[in-house]
């Protein structure tokens, strides 16, 4: 008798006939036996649809209430999918992020998990019930509502299966696994099955839409084996664990493509110490991720000044613009030039690291395309370039064709 | 420097356009200077989507989960709602029925408001916010989410009024006040400046859509006074309050039709002692309502039987239907027949009481209309009776116009 979690995203539980396809297969894994805790996204599209009411209302809306507003959607989703498995016959209790002792720090819309007393979960699968958690949202220890931010639910999975010592952690979604690039954009990509953490990382904080990487940053952290699999079929998905040495010889892994990323270049700004440290202190401390930082070496004649370019995710970039014009007068930039019109575009593989030329392969491919490269980072397994949003598919197709076939 | 407290429901609420419009209104009494507590009910159409989903994956859903599941549509609201203040400028934070401190019962979709610990909403007043809570739920001891059946909102709000001393209950709604009738379906009807607790008691259980009668007797048990007024205007409303000499004059006050109950009559019921008991404590237990009982006297050869209908509210009448049908070994009827096609007409007035000749009037209106009386009952001040639901609103014109003008 195993204990297994399962979480299935928003898409999986888009609809009320989608809801009862996941009962049913929540219901084949307890008639083996098994003990199941179940986690929800919000039905495809509500959430969306939350954050444009509130937009409306606000551009910029209160990230307390933001979170008051977002928890309903998953909590709506664990009512109907608990409803489900009764239908079945299947007993089931839903808990919200709340009862389920998910307990989290106050940065609302990205708190972050604090600890998880499993207790009540624990009392319930005793009990012979199968246990609905909703995704996406904890309390703080004082009772407020709070979610995780983007990829949540499956943060929510990967860390109830560490608190639970589940056997196994399954994440459905809408594709078959990990590729080694987005199928929908390019059609020769190919399912893996099997990759190491940090190239799952990679692709996750890159942008491939499987999953976000702080989930599998906690996955590596607490040693939890998970595998990603379809909700629509029973194929055998993709396992994500620890590097192993057969990894190695694979240069590659994957391509991806990340067009949630805005730009935020600031002019002539003076090229003094502390300068840097100054912007990015205040863009942190409102609780802006930075990815990729730029600055070139200070140029021109008169007070040496240079330009740095970062990039933001692409909805914190109004936040990250009132942020950056508040330093104006303390730090006496000149122009701030912001786009939204980028793409960042990276290969990833533990085998990099043994094996040389693998930039140079990616540039030349990529000038061939006539794509021009905006910005360049690097890390141990990785290279990523943004570049004009207009032609990031075709680049990422090009890259895949050269190195992945 | 009074302490408000203004509810606002479905229709108030129904899109992010009305909810500015709300805050407006609420911003204007803050800026006398006023502590406003503000309590919202679900956008309108948001908890009938809830539950037609639920109902397409069970036809009757698990009443637990069913609390889940609707009290996230006031969830969504109060968020918007501070949202929407904090566009204005107002300071404003939601809280959820169990943050509120709404402690209740734990009869799922029925709970009764055990006590409330306004403790939270004083702080948060005196240190100048707006309240914004969630109507129509609260929590058990136990931490189970619970919500308070039809008109839940509106109890909320005067439980509120009550529990925080409030100088003012403000009941907003899409009409006027409270009418001699329904003024979409009898034009005639005239818009009453007060009325008491009995009356409105009587028409809020009768169908008069404005509010439930549970919230009425919750304001008369605790004296509080509110005003039932639009939310589209700044006319005023109808004062709602404790029986005054000068009501008794008018003979009646209102007449409602209530299009939301079912009847259901038992043929051939064994008449003997305790079976009418046996019934009506199964149909209890199961927290159903029922409205009006109708009994007719033994008759026919052989062993004693008889007749019995009832009423229940719509939405519980497949529940009753169960609970008869599990009844029948034991209790040894005939045939079940069920309708939901009736309407239950009423004429309210505390001046009944010293009038005579009120039914005969009554019933002589209906008969010179062709509509057959199906059953009646009565009480001090009120009379009513069943008719075929399609000739409800005639039925009630004609009434109107003889008593009202």
């Amino acid at each position: 008798m195993a204990l297994i979690v399962q979480k299935f995203g928003g898409t999986s539980v888009g609809n009320p006939e989608r809801i009862k396809n996941v009962a049913k297969r929540v219901a084949g894994y307890r008639a083996k036996g098994d003990k199941v805790v179940v986690v929800v996204s919000a039905m495809s599209g509500v959430t969306d649809n939350l954050i444009k009411m509130a937009k409306e209302i606000m551009p910029l809306p209160n990230e307390r209430e933001m979170d008051v507003l977002l928890a309903t959607g998953e909590q709506t989703t664990i009512a109907l999918t608990a409803i489900a498995l009764h239908a079945l016959g299947v007993p089931a209790v839903s808990l919200t992020g709340a009862q389920a002792g998910i307990v989290t720090d106050g940065v609302h819309t990205k708190a972050k998990i604090q600890n998880i007393t499993p207790r009540k979960i624990h009392e319930l699968l005793d009990a012979g019930q199968v246990v609905i958690v909703a995704g996406f949202q904890g309390q703080t220890i004082e009772g407020q509502v709070t979610t995780l931010g983007r990829g949540g639910s499956d943060l929510t999975a990967i860390a109830l299966a560490a608190a639970l010592k589940a056997d196994l952690c399954q994440i459905y979604t809408d594709v078959d696994g990990v590729y080694t690039a987005d199928p929908r954009i390019v059609p020769t990509a190919r399912k893996l099955d099997e990759i190491s953490y940090d190239e799952m990382l990679e692709l996750a904080s890159l942008g491939a839409k499987v999953m976000q990487s702080r989930s599998v940053e906690f996955a590596k952290k607490f040693g939890v084996i998970f595998e990603v699999r379809s909700s629509l079929n029973d194929n055998p998905g993709t396992i994500v664990k620890e590097e192993t040495k057969s990894m190695e010889g694979i240069v590659l892994r994957g391509v991806s493509l990340d067009k949630n990323q805005a730009k935020i270049t600031l002019v002539a700004v003076p090229d003094k110490p502390g300068v840097a440290a100054r912007i990015f202190k205040a863009i942190g401390d409102a609780n802006v991720n930075v990815d990729m930082i730029v600055q070139n070496i200070s140029h021109g004649s008169g007070t040496p000044a240079t330009d740095i370019s970062f990039t933001v995710d692409k909805p914190d970039l109004l936040k990250a613009q009132k942020v950056i014009e508040a330093l104006r007068q303390e730090v006496g930039f000149g122009k701030v030039i912001s786009s939204e019109n980028i793409g960042k575009l990276s290969i990833v593989g533990v085998g990099m690291k043994s094996h040389t030329g693998v930039a140079g392969k990616m540039f030349e491919n990529l000038a061939r395309e006539g794509v021009n490269i905006d910005m360049i980072s690097t890390s141990e397994i990785k290279i990523s370039v943004v570049v004009d949003l207009a032609k990031g598919e075709q680049a990422m197709k090009a890259v895949h064709a050269a190195f992945l076939g």
